[in-house]
This record gives C-alpha cells, structure tokens and sequence, in this order.
C-alpha cells in the first residue's frame, strides 16, 4: 500500500474573491480571457489575493520501456541514457526553455535502463526499466508505490526549496505506447483512437504499435478502476514519478504545469486516484500526439497552448509558463479603475 | 503622396538553412511545431544564423474617433485619455506585460481628442480625433500619410535604439468600428461578418454599430484597391500609425509582432501598400473579436495564442512574445546530435 496523501478541495470563495478583484483592473470585464481564467485558478490552489509562481520548479523523471525491445519507437533505447546525459549537459530542449523561465530543471533517473552517475543526476531507479508488458507485468505493485514515493519526494524537496510552481517532464523511449495503454483503459476509448506516432514512427509501425498495446492489454487485463492495477502492469517508471509529485504538490497547494500526452496521462492516474486533484493542475499545451486531446478531455481541461509540440521533457509546459506569470504579474501590478480614475461602462 | 518604402523579399535561403540546423538539434525533426516555424521565420526575415528578438519594443498609438459619437462603444470617449494617463503611470495590462519581457513601452498621441502633456509621451498629434465618418471623411489624404510617417519615424528611432522585435498596439474607444469598415472593404466580407463586441456592447449596440459601418461605407464609397482611400474615409490616426511602424520595421528587416483585431487590420493595409510586408509579420494571437479571424485569414497567417482576449493595448502580442523568444534560445543554445553524442532515428 502507499503512502495517503491529504489533497484538500481546491478554495472557490477565494476564487470569487479574485474574480471581483480582475473586474476592478483597467480592462474591459474579462478581457483577458484565459489570463484571468488562470489567475482565478491560482488564488483557488494557492489560497492567496496575490498568488506567486515563481521560482518554478521543472522535474524530470527518465526511465525505460521493457516494450520498446518490440520495436514501438522511432528511436532505440539507447538514447534514454544519452538524453539524460543532454539534460545534465544543459543542451536539451527544456535545458534552453526551463533557462528562460528562470527554472532549475530536476533530473531524476527513476528506471533508466542502464547504470548511471553523474553529480547533479537524482539516483532513484527503482529498476532498470521496466519488464516487456507485452509478455509480463511491467513492474509489480510495491514498485509502482515506489515510482510514486520517489516523484513525490522529489517535488517535495524542490517545493521545500522554494518553488511556488510544479512543470513536471519526462523521457523514456517507449513511453507513448505505455501511455496509451493506460488511456485505452482509463477512458474505455479504443487503442486505435489513442495512439500516435510519437517521436516518428511510419504507419506499419503505427499499425504495429497498436497490435502490440491491444495483445498486452488482453494479456494483462488491467483493472480500469485500480490506477495502481494500470500502472503497475502497462505503466512506466517516469509515469509513476510524476503521479507522486503532482499528488505532493497538490498536498501543499502548490500548482502543476503538465505537459504533453506522457504527463497527462500521469494527471489522469492522479486524478483517479484523488479527484480533488484536478482543481491543481494547469495543461500547458495541445500536444500533436492523437491521444493527447482524449486525456485532456478526460479531465474536462482545456490547454493553454496549441503550438504542434510534440517533444516531452516538459517543454510544452515550460512555454506555457509565461502565461501563468503572466496572470500573476496583472493582478500584482494593474491599477484599478478608482485608483487610475477611468470611467466605467457607459 | 507619402514616403516609399524600400521592403525587401524575405530571405528563403536563409530559412532553409535553419530548417537543416533545426533538423540537426537533440529533438525529434519538427518535435517543436510551432516554434521551429517561428525560428525559420526569423532567419527570413533578418538574415541570420542566430536571430535574436532581444530587447523588444512596444509602441502604443493612442488616437480619437469622430464615430465614436454615434454611441457605438462600451465606454466613453474620455476613457482614451485616460487610458493614456494609464499608459504613462504604468497602471495598464500591456505596462505590466511589458515589463515581463524586458520591453519599454512607448506611448504616442497621434490623435487623441484633448490636449495632453505629458514628460513621457510622445506627442505627435495630427488632429484632435478623426471626424464621425459617418457625416464626412474620418480625415483627408494627406492626414492619412502623415499618420503612416508619425508611425514610420517612431518605429524607426526604436529600432535605431537597439529593438530587434517589434510590438505595435493601439487604444482608440470606436477603433473597432473603424477596423470593421476597413476589413469590410479590403475583404469584400459582409459588415455583419466582420463586426464583434468590442469592448463589450449589447446586442442592441452591436446592431446599431452594423448600421452605422454599413451606412458610413455607402456614404464614404473607399476605393477596395486604394489603402490610404479607405485609411483616409473610415480608418483611424493610431491604424495609420502602426501601418508606418509595420513599413519602416519591415524596410529594416525587424520582425513585427502585431496584436489583435485593429493591429491586424492595420497589418492588412500595410501588406495591401507592400505585399512583401506579409513575411514580417507574426500575429501575437487569435482575438475574441469576430472579424479578427477574417483579417488573419486575409493574411494568410496563423495566430500563435488563442487565449480568449479582446483588451488590445498589444497585450496579445507582448503575452506571445516568450515563443519568439524561446524559438531563438532554442536554436543558440541546444545540442545537436553530433556534438551530444546520440543515436539518430532507428
């Protein structure tokens, strides 16, 4: 069993109180859109008049597919470790984009197939990736407790830090096909309606990849209403890691920046497992992956951006960031129409 | 007769180099959608390997219109000088926004209806406010390229003060009036397709503001061929202003970030005057007002946020400027496949 975490119902008088608070800018009533959505959103988590999101925390959990040996991605294995090592040299996408923002980026090796030490690298494999579903469980129950206990120390540590925002990533080759096999059983939507070409495959590797998820989630027969059931027997390292640090954020009121189709899915498990959980979450961008748009809709979400990412690592996420800042920044520093002494509607 | 502009073709050769050097980066190809879009953009435009986009500069054109006595708008007529106070304490969404990403936020009264005098505006008034083109001409010719050369010559010594991105934004109560009967022209497009809400009127005004458009263009008869025709019977001083800033961004191979539906418009007048204006521009996002979508749409251009505004100020473009930004730190600062040691595509 893992470890109860006490998630309480997002602050909605606190939202109402922000609401008034926008209508009182300089600005035509809502005119800001989704900026005051957000802003709404952030003094419901936070409980605060003025909600801060920064300094930004940027975690990353890598870990490896037992899957992907049958041949599901455009990439071999192998570039799991070599990523990783990218992020620790500062050269990957989120490196440049969480650099932007202002973000320490976090890199946690969680299940990486092969042995790893570098300084700045969080050792905290649970295994050396994890089994082929295909033919096995892709990790037992404990572990997947574990994958969980791991992400949410981690968000922990970096909320204790200082961070007032949580963008979690990932990276894993193979992590689409898992990803998918958990929203075929999450949603009850077809696999076919769920999968995509993730980092490029062709369409026989498409048709392929879709044969392989549907055989294992026969073979495994997960149970749609034990996430843990999922996770533990289609699920991946990484996407338990970020199931526990959305699960600790939210537990101190601390909001989450998800990602793509991987980190969505990640927020959907979450979410099964404490519904109260939704009110904590932003949705960074409308990734080009199919399943994302079914994931997002599963948790009655709407993306702040659409720009035809389809990267992980939590870019998507980090470029979203601006917005929430941006929404903080409005309610910090607008004149109100008596302070700046504008008339109001006619 | 106004100023000639010397604008140049955008450098395809450029973007082609950059689509290799993007191709080259630790990524998956085209993994970063839009933003690589972006960066290839930009390489057209200013003809560099690493275009940068740092520091940004934001002009805001204030300006009256005669229209707006026709009650046509949500707010009175006062609210343009007051906003413009606004501007000038830094009270407003795009001072706030503004200061999010490190841009200096310019204000000319190009037409305001009062006389104003303040340390840090920029006085440029051509007249107090356009007339009510609905009675007679919203100003002559020659007032039309005046304005067009006020914008040019503020654009300019931005730009000589060391922007590499340009922002343009307006404030103007009737401006959408104004912006629905240009487009209306330009378009061919019905007025009951191309007006919205503006600020926020009834439906009742909404009707009325129809009528007014539809009886002003019958009166005014502006040439669809003849851009300072129509700028000159039912166009705006600020429209005239940031059709300059465009001309004299886009002659000096700057990259002009425009906002929503009267900056776009004002965008359509400037690529009617130059067609090679098009490759120039980005439009921040995808406004709450109706015709904004039409006047994209005649740009043949795609928005890069869609979060529901509908303020203006270019508080759109200034909330979508960290993705130009991104998009050029994405190409100075990531690893490519070679130098970070990894296995290319299976």
């Amino acid at each position: 069993m893992g470890k109860v975490y006490n998630i309480k119902p997002i602050n909605l008088l606190q939202g109402e109180k922000m609401t008034d608070y926008l209508n009182s800018l300089t600005k035509p009533i809502g005119s800001l859109g989704a900026v005051e959505e957000i802003a709404i959103q952030l003094a419901q988590i936070t409980g605060e008049d003025f909600p801060e999101v920064t300094p930004t925390g940027i975690i990353v959990f890598a870990a490896d597919h037992g899957v992907a040996s049958e041949g599901v991605s455009a990439y071999p294995q192998e570039v799991t470790v070599q990523m990783v090592h990218n992020f620790l040299d500062g050269g990957a996408a989120i490196n440049v984009l969480g650099k932007q923002i202002g973000a320490k980026v976090e890199i946690v090796d969680i299940g990486v197939a092969a042995d790893m030490e570098r300084a700045e690298l969080h050792m905290k494999k649970i295994r050396h990736g994890t089994a082929n579903f295909l033919k096995e469980n892709a990790m037992t129950r404990d572990e997947a407790w574990q994958a969980i206990e791991v992400g949410s120390d981690m968000a922990t540590r970096v909320i204790e830090n200082g961070a007032k925002c949580l963008i979690i990533g990932e990276m894993g080759i193979g992590n689409t096909t898992s990803s998918s096999a958990i929203l075929s059983v999450l949603s009850g939507l077809d696999v076919a309606d769920v999968i995509g070409a993730g980092t490029g495959i062709t369409p026989d590797q498409l048709k392929w990849k879709e044969q392989v998820i549907r055989q294992s989630l026969q073979e495994r027969n997960p149970d749609p209403n034990d996430p843990i059931d999922i996770l533990s027997k289609v699920g991946g390292l990484e996407i338990g890691g970020m199931v526990g640090a959305i699960l600790a954020a939210a537990e101190r009121k601390i909001p989450v920046l998800v990602d793509g189709f991987i980190s969505t899915v990640a927020a959907l498990l979450a979410q099964r497992l404490y519904p109260e959980v939704k009110g904590y979450l932003f949705i960074g961008h409308q990734s080009m992956e199919a399943g994302h748009k079914h994931a997002i809709r599963q948790l009655e979400k709407k993306p702040i951006l659409d720009l035809g990412l389809r990267l992980g690592e939590g870019t998507g996420a980090a470029l979203a960031f601006p917005i929430l800042k941006a929404a903080t920044d409005i309610v910090k520093d607008m004149a109100t129409f008596e302070s700046a002494g504008i008339a109001e509607k006619i």
